[in-house]
């Protein structure tokens, strides 16, 4: 098979700090895996951050769109009143096939509603799902899904959103056969409430690489490669993640504010710390894939440094040189009993 | 009103380290409350623990059960095989009157049951719910309920969570006009799934102060007093917490291990690290109320330390003594609106 060359389209406006952020980002994934790269936005902001880089060897685009969408614009109202949108520009460039993906640090509910609109599904698919990519022990990460998507799930959505991270898994994170948990509040068999128990019943019956139940306390320790939940569940856990991590560092700041001793050790340990840090940047693995979509979207945080744009450009380039959406039409066409679930509900009032 | 003086029923045989660690603990607590004890187990064992700790000024009696449940009982199995447990006799104790709370360090699952099933539910309460109380930044915790007593539920279960997580903080953690939130996905009004969105209108319309939409990177931050969720999300958030805290100590540890330097500076800085460790050590509370019950359960971890086990007693004497229950009965008998909830359940289908 001819190999590709992904284009990925960049909103450029996207993120707190815009394109002095997302375009330096963006440039070095472009440089490191030989990547297209379409900058979508304000033509004159773009141009002068370009203007401050070496793009010499690089393939590059501007897409002008002159609006943007603020961080609190309704994601129903960017969608309808910002059609020149970066945002909605930069899919469109993907459904007008000039570029693979997307990545955006922008409005994240906006991107989901204009990834979902403008590109459509894949066909078997009933609901794209957000994952998210979260440090562990090992030297795998986790997946998360779905973080925020779709908040009230049936159990043959949840076997969709495994069916898509595997995929991505093996594609993306080249984990070779991803072990598969469902989310739920106990290690025994019965564990759980109605979606969760009836899910794990179709794992069961599904020849995915299924371990059953996980909890929250095995999330870092590497039990699983991918573990699958309902988007309010999904997304509740990261806010927990983030709340915790953020107070236990401000914690930690006040600590040693309050002793030179305690400053003394801690300058002396910094390298240990740093270390530790790495463990849990998130900006490691970059963005959130939107899986699911007739091409692919990836949402990056707000804050997102550099570092975090570049690696959000990488995998979606990774996404589209091992093409993970066309295995996943192939394994939904196969998998026939996936494919059913994603048609057919059944044995909905199932009791706990 | 005639000053009550509380009487706890303590589960000896409970806990990983069983009345080594128990009685001790217990002990303490009597002491430093004046609390009366009834000792809950093999006699001979409780004996041999209470030989070797000075007891002469304390009111304690023995009641002996031969049967103990291990940690991997069955509920429903420990309720119908072992009727002379420790976890039984103990909540047996309460029922007789001969001791107004039960602690107990043994199965989690079993002395739900064993709470449920023995005392019975205060009128009007439908679903007896578990509380955790988590450190925050702040001074006062965080009442998190229901932590896994209840994974499938309607609004106005939730309702009655809240209700009882607002008599427990202003009796027992002593907070004047408790803040309570729900556990929901975002900030804005209209985020959540519709069980949360249905919950929301019904506090509103209720007397509690309620603040509105609390996420996970609230918890830590103080926003809130008291946050109510279901029992399949709390667990959820419950464990995940404590996993995170787990791998990051994992980390910190074999980061330090790995130079001299960071050892050193971790050595000067070890008064900051302790201190800091206060703040998230849950021997701080020791345990987790059962709320709703003709009485009091206090369920404690399995590794509970004597620490943990003195402040779990500790609360259930604050529970009696400020008569919480009663306080609790009579909010619902005054609190039409929430008293209806518990026996008219409606607009279930409300959509989001």
């Amino acid at each position: 098979m001819k190999p590709i060359k992904p284009w990925i389209a960049v909103d450029a406006m996207g993120g707190d700090s815009g394109p002095d952020i997302v375009i330096p980002g963006s440039l070095e994934a472009a440089r490191q895996d030989n990547l297209g790269l379409v900058l979508v936005g304000d033509q004159e902001k773009i141009e002068q951050a370009l203007s401050k880089q070496k793009t010499g060897d690089l393939q590059l685009e501007v897409l002008h769109a002159p609006e943007v969408v603020a961080m609190n614009d309704k994601p129903s109202e960017a969608l309808r009143r910002k059609k020149n949108s970066s945002i909605q520009a930069a899919f469109k460039s993907v459904r007008e096939k000039t570029a693979h993906g997307v990545v955006s640090a922008g409005n994240s509910g906006a991107t989901l509603a204009c990834g979902m609109f403008t590109l459509g599904r894949i066909k078997g698919i009933e609901r794209p799902a957000l994952a998210s990519i979260l440090p562990t022990e090992k030297k795998e990460p986790l997946v998360l899904v779905d973080v925020g998507a779709n908040v009230e799930c049936k159990p043959y959505h949840l076997i969709q959103f495994g069916l898509m991270a595997d995929v991505f898994a093996r594609d993306v994170l080249h984990i070779k056969n991803p072990r598969i948990g469902v989310l739920t509040i106990g290690e025994e068999e019965g564990k759980g409430n109605k979606l969760v128990l009836e899910t794990i019943k179709l794992f069961r019956s599904s020849s995915m690489n299924f371990i059953g139940n996980v909890e929250g306390r095995d999330f870092f320790a590497g039990k699983a490669d991918v573990v699958v939940c309902d988007g309010f569940v999904g997304n509740v856990s990261l806010k927990l993640m983030e709340g915790l991590a953020m107070s236990l560092s401000r914690i930690l700041k006040a600590e040693v504010k309050k002793s030179l001793l305690a400053r003394l050790g801690f300058l002396l340990g910094i390298r240990a710390l740093k270390r530790f840090g790495r463990h849990i940047d998130y900006a490691e693995y970059g963005g959130a894939p939107l899986l699911g979509l007739n091409g692919i979207g990836i949402v990056c945080h707000g804050s997102s440094n550099s570092k975090a744009i570049t690696n959000a450009v990488l995998m979606a380039g990774e996404f589209v040189r091992n093409r993970a959406n066309e295995h996943l039409a192939e394994g939904l066409g196969q998998n026939q009993e996936i494919n059913m679930f994603g048609r057919r509900p059944q044995a909905k009032n199932h009791s706990a």
